[in-house]
């Protein structure tokens, strides 16, 4: 091939096959996607060696995507379960998977992830470093956690949360801090752990490089993690998550200029009112790199319908500047997900997506809301379940009361609003 | 008693028992109370004959309050099951339910509710009206509306919602608007038709003083209902609604001369980008009056999730303004909600109601949110239960998935972060 990555195809005014996903699934022109994907704003992840993906373009301009976390652990190791979440996954119309798993045999899984995915794989390498040498943490070597980093790249992952920011200027004001909870990013913990065990400088921060060469070499998107991302409302924007943003904004820089594409990854726990802020600073420390968050959950006290204050959260975010939406189940904080947590997770995340995708005037993005809005007009419930973004569980609602008047629902029966007012106005 | 309503004894500087009770909840002063339910920022629903009332404030400064519709209705017509979801609302923490029957023994049931309820009780008199007289919309008359208010005024509810805005200027407008849904107000369409089949003026408009001395009597406060708000996001913030919003800003300096007490309601469905311009144009037409918003949902396509939906929109309204949500489950737009959808509808309300009281600074929100906060660092999986919206839900995730190592959860296990970063951090 004559590019190295997507970013450096659009570079060189190149047309990849991938772009061409985009283009055909996004209102966005040519020439712009091209700008786009040059400058970094959008990120096209597709590894070279995901042979039937589908690629997606994350970034200013395109529909907000949102992802499924999924994995194998030592308290939930059914394979055949979580691969059939990968599969639900994938018809409930996810964006992308990230499999976090940290037990049994990974590679297999990931490897089996990848082949029956049309949809972008992300991973956290550092998890299954622990996972698959099982060695103490403080034990890990450097080649260790990059060999991992290699495997991945070589079994097609899309993209890796790496959490290079971390680095000891972040981890003195973490120990400074008066967070009420301190880091709660697994990945980050690990790392912490290894620093202080070791009295070391973070690997990823320290040879940055050695993971740019690699990323560049499978066309892997890096996704910067955020470490000390505030692990409730008290903590948010705080002078540890700022710090490490700061350091994740330096390394966007040099991985761009070795054309490795980036992903930045954000918060977590945010009170309502400083979602905003929190996305225009990302957008402006990152250099408008495309921006990945967890949530942002806007109250602590729910757990059990995370999946709702994520969506709040995530809406408001994707609306201001993020591009990217992880879903949050009603698990979250409690258990890992099941089939059910993960569905209502998705079509919160996609409810969140959507909504801030008419919020910030993606071309075409409220036609299907107008047209769920004229079958409403014409009582046309056939049509209405068609279009409901969960047919399946409008369609069981409907049939589960039905109205004397077929027309309506029992909602409001024969005062039905809609039925009386076309009467009126339009004599049907 | 030495004043006809709370409004009226604010403005004479009298302390009245309701006050006391939303003195007893809320952190305001007393003065501050005074000065705001004086000058109609801060209602406090109570009617006279309402003798178990425990009265709640709502407006300007305090924590948002939510609302659980319930009621008979021709096709769901089990009064057991709406006066069990009375019970289960109050239990569930609703701050008003709403009965809006509209079919059999409406005055029994009506007088029911008020009679179990210390939560503040309102209804819509027009559902009733044409359900109590059995009469073609357009034969009932003047007198039948006016005495189905001043029956219910006479049962004890607190608020009534009165369409009055709809006057046959807004007629116009609907009539050559370009709305995708014309009238999706059930109260809006039946005035609609009997204005229409009448060639007459609305009766609530024309005889606006006659419903005022009503309330006044009674301390009933008028809910100005929204007759034309949007039943889609494409007909949001258009001319027909913002028409009858300032029709409702004349009517609430009208009641507010005899002291009567006035919230107004607001949409049902907006873009995301369109909610905080929806707010203060509320607050400027309608001079700082507290406003009511059922939702608002921010994308139609979502029917089965519409408590999603709405907890969006409804944060981001109440975060900028709105007061008082209407609850929303995920049963709209498809049939009457059962009781699993009432929780759930209640639940993702009050978590809208409390992220919005997080950012909107009300004193004491998120102290919440750190004890739970605090509970997660340390650990105290009872505490985290006890302080969750909904404990049982909390426990019954918590204990459908144990743990290998008690102290943690399933979501990560031996990686937990919380676990790692404390023993690193605080050597615990």
């Amino acid at each position: 091939m004559s590019y190295s990555t997507q970013m450096n195809a659009a570079q060189k005014g190149t047309v990849t096959p991938q772009m061409k996903q985009v283009l055909a699934q996004e209102k966005i022109s040519e020439s712009e996607l091209l700008q786009k994907v040059a400058v970094g704003r959008i990120v096209i992840p597709a590894n070279r060696n995901h042979e039937n993906l589908s690629a997606k373009g994350v970034g200013a301009g395109l529909t907000t995507k949102i992802n499924v976390n999924l994995g194998v652990s030592e308290d939930c190791c059914n394979i055949d379960m979580e691969l059939e979440k990968v599969r639900k996954a994938i018809a409930l119309k996810a964006d992308a998977i990230m499999d976090l798993s940290t037990f049994g045999g990974t590679r297999d899984f990931r490897r089996r992830v990848v082949e029956i995915s049309p949809v972008m794989i992300g991973t956290v390498p550092v998890y299954d470093a622990v996972a698959s040498y099982g060695k103490d943490v403080s034990r890990i070597t450097v080649d260790d956690f990059f060999n991992t980093v290699l495997m991945h790249a070589e079994d097609g992952v899309d993209f890796m949360t790496i959490h290079a920011g971390l680095n000891r200027v972040a981890v003195e004001r973490i120990r400074q801090s008066p967070r009420l909870t301190h880091v709660v990013s697994r990945g980050g913990s690990i790392l912490l752990d290894w620093m202080e065990s070791n009295n070391r400088e973070n690997p990823f921060y320290e040879y940055f490089d050695r993971l740019i060469e690699i990323c560049r070499d499978f066309d892997v998107t890096i996704s910067l993690g955020d470490a000390l991302r505030p692990g409730c409302l008290n903590d948010a924007t705080d002078a540890p998550q700022i710090q490490e943003l700061i350091v994740l904004g330096e390394l966007t820089k040099r991985a761009w200029e070795s054309q490795v594409q980036v992903i930045i990854e954000g918060p977590g726990h945010v009170p309502l009112n400083e979602v905003v802020s929190n996305m225009q600073i990302q957008k402006k420390l990152c250099h408008g790199a495309p921006f990945y968050v967890l949530g942002p959950i806007v109250t602590d006290v729910a757990p059990g319908y995370d999946h709702i204050t994520s969506a709040i959260g995530g809406a408001i975010a994707a609306a201001n500047g993020a591009d990217f939406l992880c879903y949050v189940t009603p698990a979250e904080h409690l258990r890992l997900p099941d089939l059910q947590d993960m569905k209502d997770g998705i079509i919160a995340a996609r409810i969140a997506a959507h909504a801030a995708d008419i919020a910030k005037a993606i071309p075409g993005a409220m036609d299907w809301d107008n047209a769920m809005s004229t079958a409403r007009k014409d009582l046309d419930w056939q049509k209405m379940i068609e279009l409901a973004m969960d047919p399946e569980k409008a369609k069981a609602y409907r049939e589960s009361s039905k109205p004397i008047d077929q027309d309506v629902c029992t909602m409001c029966g024969d005062l039905c609003a809609v039925k009386r007012s076309r009467r009126i106005l339009e004599g049907r």
